[in-house]
This record gives structure tokens, C-alpha cells and sequence, in this order.
């Protein structure tokens, strides 16, 4: 039996252009003598569909979209993942299916059994959970046909109660299927192997497994489908951050592909993935959202430099306007750093100097603040001064403002809210500081992104005379490792210090993080690149006693 | 026996300032000669935690706050909510429980069973749900203890599978209690009466139902405690959102007090209601996060009027900072309408002209902009000028900026991010413009608050000689009910056409309201009056085709 893996790139509500897509892998799949094609789960409506679930017109869409698909399936059976309503008159309205269709109507549905509600899953928000696991039937063949989440359970990442695996290793499957949509963390493809993995060893038979590409707002997909052998063995692996479609063999009870150069030899270095994660969300944003054009201020700094380097890549040089907004403080290296970049990455720029703009507002203010001294207040309006330029070039001209906030800065609060906090994508907000600085030495791998003198420098926000973010924050070492604990490990105080760092430091940190709440509370959606990062995956009350 | 009600407002993770009232309840209760008092659901700890309650600082907090509650229970028996850690070694973390405290110790402990995962509520995300229901027993008497949402399994709102009430009617108990935090919206008091009395005749035994009283940023808790005996009929209502405790009798098979006069019989108008809400959330979010004073530009408009007239009257006017911001397109009456407001409200006051400012930003872009006509560029510049100046006066003297947007604005994206948009909480952003006006009125029912020039001229941003609302909005009595129909009922665009709206209004009125996702994701949280705010109740994708 020929299976095809199809590792397509869906946008929301699209439905026309997702089965186009579908309908053009079927038929490439039937050309290919494939009996049997896998789309990956919710390919119909595309996931995450969010409360657009609830809206009916959407669930009738998707069943008309579900008839052309069906009308195609002629000499070719097909699996895909779609929105099933609950009949049973009880639980959540809908139920996140498996359906086989063949002899173009569908045969078999099966619901997903592990609804996944952690982290930015919130899938028992629409679906209620099948609690009647069973094997499908396709050409004698018996498949444990699973959702995703269905094969998480590995009393790592998550408990549940191990029931739905031994039940399915009971009915001894010939073939597992697992159709999902498994968001990129740059440590997410070693935990998936091995989850999958084990699962071939428990439920003892080879697997399948679908994922689909490309980017929604804030979660990046990674695709790289795989197809796993009785041994445990990749026969296969799909391109990752591509579409792509390929096929695999189910002969003599196991799975062989007859083209093991498909097979990722290269190692994909975290902060290569990262690299190209960060490039598929950023022009997923744009493409979407039908912009092409991107703004970004550029302060000479790193942030800004990374972010430009980015953009540029994801959108092409020419779709790119950099802004240099030079104040009384910025440095004389600034704005040379800045031109450095706009030179190596070829970017549109344009220089706005905002000290005209600062002294109308602080005369208009200077009423009001009679003699008090300068503070964080004029800091603030620096960054607003420049927030409101970017975003009336962006208004007048259609470019989408891109934020250059990094996850240190995010954590801690060291940001201005409305000012350098703006922006419609965050494109570097999951990254900390730390890996802002290999990210920007990967992009010089090969010649000179980002200026050497912008990588060197001690980093500052140049608000007021002299400033370094040494002066308000740890050591960004430190701060990092920190931060890591807090958030991606989910460690509390107590236990952050029992690991050796330094309570006061500690401490110091948790208050900045939590002062900083209500401020990411309005930051824009941000790029997912870590296994925890902020927005949907930290939910944290803003009016709370953090002691 | 003689059971107490105690109504709280809990700060979240504020363990010890909570406890300490609790205590109080207790000691008043024991002197009263109650049996038992009866906290609300999750009481220690607070509700909504959300992700606190995966940090394991927190959890040990609560479980110090428990061994106080439990040493103070001497003479007297407690029902209250906790977190209670899972150990079944499957599942979630967590459960959403039930205590009774009797001699100083936890006796018994049932968890919560029904967990609600819609509109605001996330539960699923943190809780494991209870599958074997079962009744306590307190001095001989088979109590139902339930939590929350476990009663709401009505087949209108929710449709879980009945067998909750099913399993406690069959156990025929004595008395059935419900600890809640149940959030406040204008139709929900009716809904829950309906509910609760709707559980008195299923399960057959009267009723104690204890909720909390406050608000955590956009949630408002009415508290508005019940007694419902057996035929029923409400024995005992504990006040409207404020902090009480009252107490009530087991006697004879029923629910008796000796009070009736606790009973509210005048009636609660909706709009009643709402400002009691508005002006609780607003109250609380300044307690909870420790400020004192607002700050709010003030138009001369009906929104920013509205909203500093409730920040008076729950701050009061000596903490209330109106800044009037005119513009060369600002009227004459404009001045004059906000300048009656302060002198009715008496709170404080500054002007502060933008035109300096916005001719600063105009000539710093002018080149950029060449010889472009003007257009929202140039009105969203005086916006975000607003916007900054607030925002420098905010941290200048420590204010909170009060953000003044309604509902119908937010909803069509009519508003400026980053100008009129800022601030730290939207007050009235979950009343549409009609309803603002009804509010407006309502105000004024003693004597004149909002000047009646204010109320009755045709809404204007005033960003542009001669605007008006209407020019680029559907007149908003049929823009509200469109809108009513899209948000509060769910509906599809067609069914809201079936309902004999026109459709081009309708199609017009889903193509602004989807457009404005990425506007409404960094707006402020907004504080809930409705049965769905935007915010958490209101989860669209961003990147999505809407059609």
C-alpha cells in the first residue's frame, strides 16, 4: 500500500485556497499511484481556528469544502483532519476529527481522545473529547488513526491515563496515523521523535506522522512529517518550514520508502532553526495579512539590526524601510552602525531626527512639570516620539510596524509602552537577549549582516546621556539564566534560588517580571520560537499581590 | 443548625490580607453561634490565579493560609475553596475543591466536576474534573457541595450530561451548597436564580449558594449570596457588591431566616446594575494594584465625560485628573462641555493644546510625506500626540491612564492604537454608545453630572473639520443591535441577515469588525459588564481570511 504525506500550508478560513492546495496534492498523489493521501489535523478551516469555531457559517463552509474534497477522492482514499459537530445533544459543540473518506464519501471519523489545554493549547474551549478509541479499517489494513496530542501521552510532558495507547496497542494495529498541528520550539523536534518513538514501541507498529507548515500570528509550524519504522527507524522526513508531499510503502507489515535520500542527514543547529522559524513567521504574517511592506525604527543597536536583517530576508531589501530617528543622546557610532546595516542588507531608510518633536512636547508640558527633575518620563517620550513617527509613515504608506522588542526586555519591563513597545508582530520577542547575540553572529556566517561594531558595543538604550542597560538590569547572562527558570522551566522563586543563584538577584528579578505584567498585557502578538513564550502560553493575573 | 454566608473580596495571592478576613467571618460567626461558614470557591489563593497556580510558591502559600483557617476552627466547621494537588498521578496538576474543616482539621473534600472552558473561563487549563461526585456529611445532615459551574449543567447555557444532578438527587440530600466565583454580566443575576432554582427542584433539597464580591481587572463579582428553601423561594440575598455575611437556618427539612428583611426587594434596573459594576471594577483595580489617582483626556465628548464622572465617584474627584487637549479642530462647545463636567464633578483639571506638538510631527514627516493629501495619518497623529501627553503626566505623578473607548468603537476599530486606545483599563468598553448614553442619563438621574450639551450633540472624534461619527459609521442604534447580534448572541453573518438586518450593513459591519482584530489585540483589559467582552471571552485569529 502507497501512502502519500501531504505537508501543506494552510491559512485560516481560506477555504478555497487550502483545498485548492489539497485537491492539487490528491491528484499529484493519484498520478504517483498513491492509495491512500494523510492531510494533516484541522487542514479543513486550518488550525487554530480559534472562536471562529463557534461561528456557524465556518462550520458550513467547512462541510462544503469537505464535498469537494470528497468528490475528488475517486481512486484514491483520503485522511483528514476536520471539525465534526457533537450529535450527542451533550459536551462542547464540535469534536476535532480524523475522517477517511473513500470511494469519494467519508467512511470512517474518528475524535481526538487527548484534548491538549496548557501552554497556548486551549482545544477544550471548542471540542469535546472521544472517549471511545478505536482502530479504523482500510484495505484490510487495521490503523490506529490519532490527533496530535492523541500520542502525547508520556507522562513527561503530560499525564493522562495512558488508556488511549494501551487500548489501541490491544486492537494490534497494523499502521499508526497521527494527523497534527504541532507548533515549532527549537526544542520540539527531539521531544516529537522520541514521543513518537515510544509510541511505536508501545502500540508495536510503524507510524505515520502528518504535521503541517508555515505560521499563524504567533505559532510557527515546522512541518517535517515523518514516517517511523518498526525499529524506530526515520524512513522518512518531510522539508522543514516547506510544503511538501512524499510517499512512503506499507509492505510486509512495516514501512520502506524506496528514496532514503529524503532522510535529514545535516544537523539542524537550535539557532538554524530559530533562523528560518523566525523567516516563515515573518513573511506568514505578511502574506496572510496581504501586506508586503514592512517599518522598523533602527537604532544602531542590536535589536533593530537582527529584526532589519530579518525582514529584509523574509520580504526581500526593497519591502524593508528602516528608520533612523537620531535624538540628543544617540551616539555619534549609532547612527553609522545603523547605515552600516542598511548598506549590508540593501534596505529602504530614512532618517527623522526627533529632538523638534521632544522639545514641543516638553514645552507643552513644562507647565504642568513646573522645576521636578528629568526621569524615566522624558525617556518615555523619546520612545513615543519615535513610536508615533513610525507609525504615521506606516499609516500613510501601508507598511506593517515591526516590533524589535527582545524577550529580556519583555520580562523585565525595560520597554516603553506605545513607544519602542509598538508594533503589529514582535518578530524577536521569544528570543532573550542572549541568543539575540548568536542569532545575530549566525547571520554573519557567511559575510557581514550585522555590523561588527553593533554586536560589540555594550548594549543601551540611549534615552539619556551615557545610558547602558548595565546601569538598570543584571548582566544579561545572568538576567537570561535567570529568566529560563521563571519562565520556560515554570520554576518558582523558592526553587529558582535552591538551584544557586542569588536570592537578592532572584527576587530582583521575579519583581521586575511581574511589575512588568500589565505591560505585555497590550504588547503585540510575538513570534513562538521557545517552549514557553509570552502572550497565550503565560497567562498571568495582572492584579495580584507578587511578593 | 445555623449556617453563615460569608461574602469576600479576595486580592489575588494576597494570602495573608485574605485570611485575615476570613478569620474575621469566623469570629463573627462563631459568636453569632453558626455551626458552619461558608467561603466562596478557590478563597484561598484567590480567583482567577490562572497560571499562579502552576508556580509552587503559591501552592505551599496556600496550603500555610489552610493550617491557619483550620487552627481557627474551634466550635465551628467551615466549607471553603482551595487548589488541592492531584496525586492520582494522571491528569491535571490540580483540582478546583471543596473543604470542610471540622475540629481544626480538613475532614472531607469533594472537587469540583463540571469545569468550564468558554467565554472567560479557562479551567481546563489547571484542573482536573472530579468523576465521582458524592455528598458530605456535616452533624448528621447529607450536604451536596458543589462548586460553581457543577449546578449549571441546564441544557441552555451548558450542555454537560445531567449526571452530576442525576448522582445527588439519588443520594437525597439535606441541603445542597454551591461555593462560587461566578463573574458579573447585566442578565446574569436572573439567569442564576433560574439555575439555582431549577437545582432545588432536581436535586430536591434548598439551596446555600456562596459567591464572592470585587473584581480582578476585567472580571466584576456581584457577590449577591442566596438562600433558596424548598419551594423556591429566595430566604436570604446578601448584598450587591460589597462584602457581607449573613446567616441562615436548617431547620425542620428547610431554610429559614429570621431576617427577611435582608431580602432585596427593590428592583435592580440593568443600568443600575452596570454602574454599580463599573464603579466596583473600577475601585478595585486601583485598590488591587495599589494607585490612588487617574488620569484621562477629556474630550468634551460623551465617553470621556461618562468615564470621569464613575472615576469620581469611585475615586474620588480629588483623584480624578481630566486633561483637556483642544486642537485647531476642536469646537467651541467642546472647551466648554468639558469644562462644565470638571466643575460638576469637581474634579481636577488641566490644558494642555496639542497644536505645538502635532505641527512639530508634521514638519518632521513633511518630506516623507511630500505633497500626500492628508488623511487618518494626520488625525491618528493627534490622537497618539493625546496619547503620549497623558501617558508623560501618568508617569510624571504616578496617575493611571483611564482609557475612555466604548464597546461600538472597539468593535469597528473606530480608534486610534496607541492614542485614544492607550491606558492601563477600558471602563466603559463593554458598553456599546447606546448604552453609554443610557449610562449617561442614568448619571444624571439626581442632578446634572454630565452636561446636557455633552448628551445631546452628534458624536465627533473632532480629528477633522466638521466630523462626525455618522460620516463613517451606520447610525448606532442599527450598528449596536448588528453588533449585539455578532457578539453577545454568537451569530453567523447570515443568520444575523436572516433576521432582516440588510445585508450590506451586516457585510459591512463584519468587514470593520474583523478588521479590527489587530487593534483590539493590544487594547487594554476592559472591564466585563456584558455576557461577552472583548478580551479572553473573545478569541479570534488575527491572520485569518474574513470573508
Amino acid at each position: 500500500m502507497k501512502i502519500a504525506l501531504s505537508q501543506l500550508n494552510y491559512r485560516i478560513a481560506d477555504f478555497e485556497l487550502n483545498t485548492d492546495k489539497m485537491l492539487s496534492h490528491i491528484q499529484r498523489a493519484k498520478q504517483a499511484g498513491a492509495d491512500l493521501i494523510v492531510f494533516s489535523e484541522l487542514a479543513v478551516g486550518g488550525y487554530p481556528a480559534k472562536d471562529l469555531l463557534i461561528n456557524d457559517d465556518f462550520l458550513i463552509r467547512c462541510n462544503q469544502e469537505l464535498k469537494r474534497i470528497c468528490e475528488s477522492c475517486s481512486d484514491i482514499a483520503c485522511i483528514i483532519g476536520a471539525p465534526v459537530v457533537n450529535n450527542n445533544g451533550q459536551g462542547k459543540r464540535l469534536f476535532n476529527s480524523a475522517l477517511l473518506i473513500e470511494n469519494q464519501s467519508v467512511q470512517q471519523i474518528v475524535h481526538k481522545t487527548l484534548l491538549p489545554d496548557y501552554d497556548v493549547f486551549d482545544e477544550c474551549r471548542y471540542f469535546e473529547a472521544n472517549r471511545e478509541p478505536k482502530c479504523i479499517t482500510f484495505k484490510g489494513y487495521k490503523i490506529a488513526l490519532t490527533i496530535c496530542e492523541d500520542l502525547w501521552d508520556d507522562g513527561v510532558t503530560n499525564s493522562y491515563n495512558g488508556k488511549l495507547q494501551t487500548e489501541l496497542s490491544q486492537q494490534s494495529p497494523d499502521l499508526i496515523i497521527n494527523i497534527a498541528a504541532s507548533p515549532f520550539s527549537y526544542d520540539q523536534y527531539e521531544k516529537r521523535q522520541t514521543v513518537l518513538q515510544r509510541n511505536v514501541i508501545k502500540i508495536n507498529a510503524p507510524l505515520i506522522y502528518v504535521n503541517q507548515v508555515g505560521a499563524h500570528m504567533d505559532l510557527i509550524f515546522d512541518g517535517r512529517s515523518l514516517a517511523i519504522n518498526r525499529k524506530s527507524e526515520t524512513v522518512l522526513e518531510l522539508a522543514p518550514f516547506q510544503e511538501d508531499l512524499q510517499f512512503v510503502a506499507l509492505q510486509n507489515g512495516d514501512l520502506t520508502t524506496r528514496s532514503p535520500s529524503r532522510l535529514t542527514t545535516q544537523s539542524h543547529a537550535e539557532i538554524d532553526l530559530i533562523h528560518q522559524a523566525l523567516i516563515t513567521g515573518l513573511r506568514e504574517y505578511f502574506s496572510k495579512s496581504g501586506f508586503t511592506k514592512a517599518i522598523l525604527g533602527l537604532s544602531g543597536g542590536l535589536d533593530s539590526a537582527v529584526v532589519a536583517a530579518l525582514a529584509c530576508e523574509a520580504l526581500g531589501p526593497e519591502n524593508v524601510l528602516a528608520v533612523l530617528m537620531p535624538s540628543v543622546y544617540s551616539s555619534d557610532h549609532s547612527l553609522k552602525d545603523a547605515l552600516d546595516l542598511v548598506k549590508n542588507t540593501g534596505c529602504l531608510h530614512q532618517v527623522v531626527p526627533i529632538h523638534s518633536v521632544t522639545s514641543a512636547f516638553e514645552e507643552s508640558l513644562a507647565e504642568s512639570f513646573s522645576d521636578l527633575p528629568s526621569d524615566t518620563t522624558e525617556e518615555n517620550i523619546q520612545a513615543r516620539t519615535r513610536g508615533t513617527l513610525l507609525m504615521a509613515l506606516s499609516n500613510k504608506f501601508g507598511h506593517i510596524l515591526l516590533n524589535t522588542s527582545n524577550k529580556s526586555e519583555a520580562a523585565v519591563g525595560y520597554g516603553t509602552l506605545y513607544g519602542d513597545m509598538a508594533g503589529s508582530i514582535s518578530v524577536i520577542g521569544d528570543l532573550y537577549k542572549t541568543q539575540v547575540f548568536r542569532l545575530a553572529r549566525y547571520l554573519n556566517r557567511n559575510e557581514e549582516v550585522i555590523p561588527q561594531h553593533t554586536i560589540s558595543k555594550p548594549p543601551s538604550a540611549e534615552l539619556r546621556p551615557n545610558q547602558k542597560d548595565a546601569d538598570s538590569l543584571p548582566d544579561y547572562e545572568l538576567l537570561d539564566a535567570v529568566l529560563f527558570q521563571f519562565i520556560e522551566m515554570k520554576r518558582s522563586k523558592n526553587q529558582v534560588i535552591q538551584l544557586g543563584f542569588d536570592a537578592d538577584l532572584v527576587q530582583r528579578v521575579y519583581g521586575m517580571l511581574s511589575r512588568a505584567e500589565f505591560k505585555r498585557f497590550q504588547a503585540p502578538p510575538t513570534l513562538r520560537v521557545s517552549s514557553r513564550a509570552f502572550g497565550p502560553g503565560w497567562m498571568m493575573p495582572l492584579v495580584a499581590k507578587y511578593e
